[in-house]
């Protein structure tokens, strides 16, 4: 018995992102109760040189849509990076999901040997499939969408580590 | 061609135990430059509801050991939680790692359709060992490890995201 390529990427990547709309939509009820301003919570961050919420969630959605893509062979569509309004990042977290959604298990099965190369830090990087997701695709997207998550909490927002995993 | 439980699990948890280790390192030396106490990194937190350092390293701790004795059929061994230093961080990450590295294939491989049983918030809760894996001890040790790195680099420790990430 083993696992597959599809199970431990599209999956985990959908569900990943589904709980980071949920946040976002608690963050929005919290912003509009409170009467805080949505771009206060769009633009907070946890330090002046670490990047704010809407940056994060751009990344996130970046790697999720990346890795799906290039571990099926094919080039990642761009996405604007434009995103003002918890309802623009809640369009983007949504076309990343249905992208992910388009993949089949054979276009990902088998790509754990697939030789990846992407531009890491301003330098072509080359990794085999299988490294890619474990060690590059879910930890990036973990790192991002838990800050976000951080970013929020630390903003006051009334969320739980059950809100970031969701059910199971 | 497919991947292995033990693949998705000992050697992800390893690097991540790792970098944490890594992390607090220059945390340490953070504070012993700015001749900050310690203990203010340890207790330090996001929010005030919001668990501090030490209990961010204990919680991913846990659930990396919990992680790969259960899906191998084992009882985690139990940590006493005590830890007041960055030393004693340290040892606990490492004693982690150790316990991690005892594992082999042979009993990690195959547990993918295993029941694992856990306490989970007060409650039990039964997972497939595929998704024990992929949905609970996964997003469960990034969860904590990046609100370690979060709550660090809130406190103006000079980190980026390849401390996190590692060398590929």
């Amino acid at each position: 018995m083993t696992i597959s390529m599809y199970q431990a990427s599209i999956p985990v990547l959908t569900k990943v992102l589904g709980n980071l709309a949920g946040i976002l939509e608690k963050a929005e009820a919290h912003a509009v109760t409170k009467k805080i301003d949505p771009a206060v919570f769009i633009q907070a961050r946890l330090y002046p040189d670490m990047y704010p919420l809407v940056r994060q969630i751009q990344i996130a959605t970046d790697v999720a849509k990346g890795g799906a893509a290039r571990l099926a062979g094919q080039t990642p569509p761009p996405y604007a990076d434009t995103e003002t309004s918890f309802t623009e990042l809640q369009t983007r977290i949504a076309k990343t999901i249905a992208f992910l959604q388009t993949f089949t298990p054979g276009q990902i099965d088998g790509s754990e040997e697939n030789t990846v190369t992407l531009p890491v830090g301003g330098r072509e990087k080359t990794f085999a499939g299988l490294l890619y997701l474990l060690e590059f695709v879910l930890p990036n997207v973990y790192f991002h969408t838990t800050t976000a998550y951080a970013i929020l909490r630390h903003g006051g927002v009334d969320l739980g580590k059950a809100d970031f995993l969701g059910s199971h």
